[in-house]
């Protein structure tokens, strides 16, 4: 594996106030302060040390806290957790802001009490767009180094969350790993390993063996839960029509159960037990959209949005309960449909922060979903979509490589940066207005050191004119020496201003 | 150069009424047909005569047409050509819409009478979007037969036009052998030439050089021309505060030239004399916006909009001498800007055609640019832009290879398909359908077959499962056999309609 490392970058900290032994990372490059989730990681004091196992820095904050608490409840009370001031230092907002937005139910904190390596961070439509990537083994290719390596790689290149979707190989010896090694929260699907508890056989899925999960899973440290509680019995004639009828794994095994037993969805039946189980270690909910539409005709349809209205229902029973929520959304829907999903889930889900898996734009570019889902992605996170669920090139296609996880984090990066713009967060443009800086002024080196891929964007400037030389010339292979707009326009510049300085 | 085939896709053409001569050319996969920019390189029979010249079909048409009248002209006098018709076939639209647009302006249909060999396309918002890619020599890389080659692999990728940016090498050379080769519209920025022709010194430029270069590129065939003739020397001071300054090559070159002579811009003074030439071989304005912005902070400024409402003028001034119009657009601009950008053009303008360059929607991932732009070519497409410009992945860092041109028109393609879907353009849902009943019946092979790039889309697949079994395997190496939402959601489907056939 390639040696992971930022160039030009220094490791910095912000202290904070309220909690003074705070230190929230960021990456310097130039003037620039770039939000860092790469963990210690980048640090160099920490590789240094070559003790790979991560700083508890959340340690004694948790020990400090009252039992069955969570942010939700903590922020009603009006205390500003560690945390809190934390995720303030980090998007540059006030400790204030953080409390509100996740005491009225808009933003989650996801940090399980059992999770003490992990660098806080909020998902909230008030704050930076974020982005998720998935990684885990699958029957055919099961490798826990390999998953490590995706973790890394993906926090590496700015994944917020990482979700481990393991189904083949230990599963719980692969998140045990992942948790242990991770400074980003991690969510899981517990009905996979509930699955495979009965062997693989839907039918034989039941609250007693999914409630042993979830225990296991969140006592381990998992932040946030994928569950399909809103998938009714009801809801599923309503996907008869579809063309792609239930693509969601969660969705169908769900569908699958109820129609074998001709019961309720026993996710949705045992709901108040999971919350309590769930606030005991401060895990959040990420109600799943078992019903998402797989393809550009199934969008926006009866079955997907009768789904979404009964996780309104359940986003406030949660709350009740004093659980953090967020919901998840599509899946495949074209552009002019996508600000419509985003209104009905801050309406039925009272602003619950959305946290959507693109959505693909359209369904014709299998090996490139990447790029048909991060328009939909941009798009949705303008309108205020909270979270970002990337997706690989390997969509539809199989299971995603080291490449695969790179691509597509690269692709939901300006996703959600791109979103960021749009909705005018107030320190986004920075980093665009010192890359055009440099850009304009020939400072090829420092437009490399800002991009979000520095290797990448090096190499390609490189191809043809790999001298030294050409690092400072004031032309590019693209236009050559004498056909460049931007020396001429600084010509330009110069000229006019001429007169301005000796009348 | 790898062989350029379409897997498992019939070529097959319609037939016109008006012109009964007419062969539409279309590709068939199953039973999906698929707009086909290809030309005769993609017909078996064509290749099997191992004649590389390209048929001239428009030579009749031209022969039978009066002097000195262009498609607005004619259309404008109620006649539907040969070309009108060519394009309603190709659009699914009646002679008469096709007609009605191009005498409104809102359209148009750029062939030049010179270029017999082409294909009639049509450009306009009521049409699918299209999309163009530049190619073409830099001094610093120049080969004719690479150029050759991008554009094959261009409208092999679905390029609706092609733009010839050459400024290294033997100009006209290479531009007399592309015209040769290519069923799609040729454009060029004449400017690139007449620098040249000045032994590259912006201020020896001249109207009677320009001229020249006009005449000769006109004779040759081109069919649109990049004229920057809406950037006043009113404008140049506007840029002053820009991050990036002047970022378009004919617009900094004006712009030089008009402060180092202290005169109005001559493509503004000889504007008429212009479309005169224009006029006498059809060739279309592609009206350059030579002050578009080259980074987000510089989006949407006085400097843009000025020039923006001079394009205004002069397409009122290129529609009296019969001459059709189209307006470039930016650039860089955020998401939020974008709709905006769309009303002013068409309010300004007339509703002539809008021809974007993306725009990108963030500065911060050079290497990507292919995707930074598509997010926003796919918003403005929606919006009403007719014709998207790609970037490649080398934008802002060196001259796009044979990869970059493919990576750069998939993500075009992608960005224009997505567009007509939330357009609803009538048949536009057509190929998403069909691959998304492929995808959910496992039938793998049809799926790469629809897809916009086959043989990647067979290649990630086969990467964990290259057995021809796998073909029709009823899952993936992403889920494993056992863990397949489509499988399980299949069977659910044969349990829910079991009660209804045997009641």
């Amino acid at each position: 594996m390639q040696a992971l490392v930022y160039p030009s970058s220094q490791k910095q900290y912000r202290s904070g106030t309220l909690h003074p032994e705070i230190r929230v990372p960021y990456r310097k490059v130039g003037e620039t302060e770039i939000y860092d989730v790469s963990g210690s990681y980048s640090d160099p004091h920490f590789v240094s040390t070559d003790d790979r196992e991560l700083p508890k820095l959340r340690k004694t904050w948790i020990a400090a806290r009252k039992p069955n608490s969570t942010q939700y409840t903590l922020a009603r009370e009006g205390i500003v957790t560690p945390e809190m001031e934390f995720v303030a230092l980090r998007e540059n907002v006030s400790p204030e802001v953080v409390r509100l937005e996740i005491a009225e139910g808009r933003a989650i904190l996801p940090a399980n009490i059992h999770h003490p390596e992990l660098e806080p961070m909020i998902i909230g439509s008030k704050f930076l767009v974020k982005v998720n990537a998935n990684i885990g083994t699958s029957a055919v290719f099961s490798s826990l180094k390999e998953e490590r390596e995706k973790l890394q790689f993906a926090i590496h290149h700015g994944a917020d969350t990482v979700m481990d979707l393991s189904t083949g190989g230990n599963l719980s010896e692969i998140r045990e790993s992942l948790l242990r090694a991770s400074p980003v929260p991690i969510g899981t699907v517990p009905i996979y390993e509930a699955l495979e508890r009965v062997n693989g056989r839907p039918e034989n899925l039941s609250w007693e063996v999914f409630r042993e999960v979830i225990i296991e899973q969140a006592e381990q440290g998992v932040d946030y839960f994928t569950i399909h509680a809103g998938l009714l019995r009801d809801h599923i004639p309503l996907t008869q029509n579809r063309i792609t009828g239930i693509v969601s794994r969660g969705g169908a095994l769900m569908a699958k159960w109820c129609v074998t037993h001709q019961k309720e969805n026993f996710l949705y039946t045992q709901f108040d037990s999971i919350c309590e189980v769930m606030k005991k270690y401060d895990v959040c909910f990420s109600l799943g959209d078992g019903l998402r539409p797989g393809s550009i005709a199934d969008a926006c349809d009866a079955a997907q949005y009768a789904e979404l209205a009964t996780l309104g229902e359940l986003t406030q029973r949660a709350w009740k309960h004093g659980v953090q929520v967020m919901v998840e959304g599509p899946g495949h829907v074209p552009l002019h449909q996508i600000q419509e999903n985003v209104e009905k889930e801050k309406a039925l889900c009272q602003s619950a922060p959305f946290y959507t898996l693109g959505p693909l734009t359209t369904d014709i570019a299998p090996g490139y979903d990447h790029i048909t889902s991060a328009i939909g992605a941009a798009m949705i996170g303008w309108r205020g979509a909270s979270m970002l669920c990337y997706v690989t090139p390997k969509e539809h296609l199989g299971l995603p490589n080291l490449q695969d996880v790179k691509q597509g984090l690269i692709a939901y990066k300006i996703a959600a940066h791109a979103a960021d713009l749009a909705k005018g967060h107030p320190s986004a443009r920075d980093r665009d207005d010192a890359i055009s800086r440099a850009r304009y002024g020939f400072r090829w080196q420092e437009q490399f050191d800002l991009s979000l891929d520095p290797a990448t964007a090096q190499a390609y400037h490189d191809e043809a004119l790999p001298a030294a030389s050409a690092k400072t010339a004031h032309f590019c292979s693209m236009c050559g020496p004498h056909f460049c707009s931007m020396k001429w326009s600084q010509d330009l510049a110069r000229k006019i201003e001429q007169p301005r300085t000796s009348p």
